[in-house]
């Protein structure tokens, strides 16, 4: 087991009803700006109960947050708090949001070019206080210190962490994913479910109590997926399981003492930069190439994941991790996600472009570098 | 799912070398009053560890602190620290250690008797800021905010919960578990494991996600157990394993939106507090008892632990559940501990005392309230 270090401040406020507690958490008189994306929030009523518990406070709104969510919008957000000298910046959302108000809240605290702390030219500066209203379980944002942020003129999608900018609060009210598309719901399933493998499926000798705590999540994940996403009216307890299991799968408590992999993230990310794709999508697309390529190195995990998730036990190794990745890829075409490179239109072209970045950015991705960039092209050649 | 609040903000420094970290944790120049026990830091070299990271620091040393901490102690450790006017305390031991700590620390910011606070005459105060180097998994205390305090004098023994208390940071070097007495390690792997099933042996309907944990936690234990008790000197990933398991059944993580049951633990505690037994051996005498008599309350859940912890999922409803509390009664007596109350010399007259008491305090205890006295008396008498 690795030695680590380990903390997370975030308050979390859990079930129906719990947006009210936002009013608990900023002191009245707050100039808040409150940040969200395209507008369903005013729809489904969450809009109207954040509101409710800001009546106390002023209220700047930010709208318009994209999905994976862009620099140049961003940009615009970061002056506007700076105008407006806002005390606190409530994000309303789903992951993008939440990682797009990360960058908001540190970007107010620094007076250069905010891209420099994404690309790491400087160190990213603390971030201003912000909190959560969660409405899509998928990226764990609203209980960790990381956020995805993309570029779309220069096509770049990159991760940043941030020790000083974990939300102060975040209310998680599952009520909120009744109403989600079905797309949505497919999408946070497999983000979940490959955030946890990419800190589970990696060494041998991790903590048992975490790859037991990995599997937990998985196993719910397998479980609730066809109910969330058959057709009828949601059940509270599907929608909390699934908002619970989506934060505990990116909290730091997966990773505790365990390697970590990222491979299929990282190259999943030039997939969206490239070509839109949705997060989850290109996950599902790539995972099973991951897999395959490195069942070598992750042999006893994969092994172990194919008896404890999948109940596969018979046959050889080979066989075994076979049946296992098709049990998976099964599962992600079962949510309605095409997992083919070739079926979003996707070929050669971009491999060779993918292949070019990272060998430009000597990236050796995975636990210990295992992925190279060749390891990564050939990964994605057997997704065509 | 319940509702539920959550936030834990303690800092966690994990591996072996770690204590070193407490030099980061406690600025130079502090007035540290360093709690401990009966002195075996000081033969298995953290007391060395301890004092080489305080080197920037003054040290005052309150040691003698007992298992089941005791009032009286403690009083004089308060007494010692708002004389000395520390600016932190660190606990160096464990549970018992932490826990006295706890007391000390909320103590030394109270001006009337500090057993005001423990009986809930008064509200917890916000504690002075106190840290921990943990040498025995067992209690979890070292990631919570609660504590237990035992008061010799009038055979009593509390706990108290205080959110303003949480350990800023804790160590925990799973080297310290190598030089462990058999007995210390049995009755820290019963307490977690009771912990847990505290936390999980309640309703159905609980967070799926939770349930896998829970389980995953006393699958842990029931793995590592006879490598910690066989001879010969434990490997580093046991005593890992085992430390982190402990710290993460009590840690909070576990409760999220569960009812919780906690009857074994305060029936336990009478025993001790009478008797003066060891913790973990009172809830290793009570706990079938708890199961038997509550088995058409918590029979979903039984069936549950049955099946997913024993792998037993044969027979009626009821053979199942006697199963399964004889081999978790079995697992316990193979770590050495007897789980008859006549194996201790103890009989009608305490059970007929513990109910007094529970009568006098009208204590219905367990998930909803469902251990009345009534109730207890007869988990007591079937474990005669």
């Amino acid at each position: 087991m690795n030695k680590f270090e380990f903390q997370n401040p975030v308050k979390i406020y859990f079930g129906e009803g719990q947006i009210a507690s936002v009013a608990k958490e900023i002191k009245p008189g707050s100039k808040v700006m409150m940040t969200y994306g395209g507008g369903s929030i005013k729809r489904n009523g969450i809009y109207d109960q954040v509101i409710a518990a800001l009546k106390d406070c002023t209220v700047v709104e930010f709208g318009g947050i994209e999905a994976n969510p862009d620099y140049d919008t961003l940009i615009k957000a970061i002056a506007l708090g700076k105008a407006e000298n806002v005390d606190f910046t409530l994000a309303v959302g789903g992951g993008s949001i939440i990682d797009g108000t990360k960058f908001i809240a540190a970007g107010m605290n620094y007076d250069g070019d905010p891209w420099d702390f994404i690309i790491g030219k400087v160190r990213v500066p603390a971030a201003k206080p912000f909190g959560a209203v969660l409405t899509l379980p998928a990226t764990g944002s609203e209980m960790n210190c990381g956020a995805v942020i993309s570029r779309r003129a220069t096509q770049e999608k990159y991760a940043f962490h941030n020790a000083a900018g974990f939300p102060t609060f975040s209310v998680l009210d599952p009520t909120a994913v009744r109403s989600l598309p079905k797309r949505q719901v497919a999408n946070g399933i497999i983000d979940t479910f490959i955030h946890t493998t990419e800190q589970y499926l990696t060494t041998a000798g991790s903590p048992l109590v975490m790859d037991r705590f990995a599997e937990g999540v998985l196993l719910t994940l397998v479980e609730i997926a066809p109910r969330l996403l058959a057709d009828g009216e949601r059940a509270y307890d599907d929608c909390a399981n699934f908002m619970m299991a989506a934060t505990m799968g990116l909290n730091g408590f997966l990773a505790m003492g365990v390697d970590e992999d990222w491979a299929t993230h990282m190259i999943g990310h030039e997939l969206t930069a490239l070509h839109g794709l949705d997060h989850g999508v290109t996950l599902a697309i790539v995972w099973p190439g991951t897999q395959h390529a490195m069942r070598r190195e992750k042999e006893a995990k994969l092994l172990q994941y194919a008896a404890r998730v999948w109940g596969i036990t018979e046959g050889t190794p080979d066989e075994i991790i076979d049946r296992a990745i098709a049990a998976t890829d099964g599962f992600f075409r079962s949510l309605g996600v095409s997992t083919r490179l070739g079926e979003h239109g996707i070929g050669e072209d971009t491999i060779v472009e993918i292949r070019r970045r990272f060998d430009e950015r000597k990236w050796n991705l995975g636990e210990n570098g295992i992925v190279t960039p060749e390891k990564a092209e050939a990964i994605l050649r057997s997704r065509l």
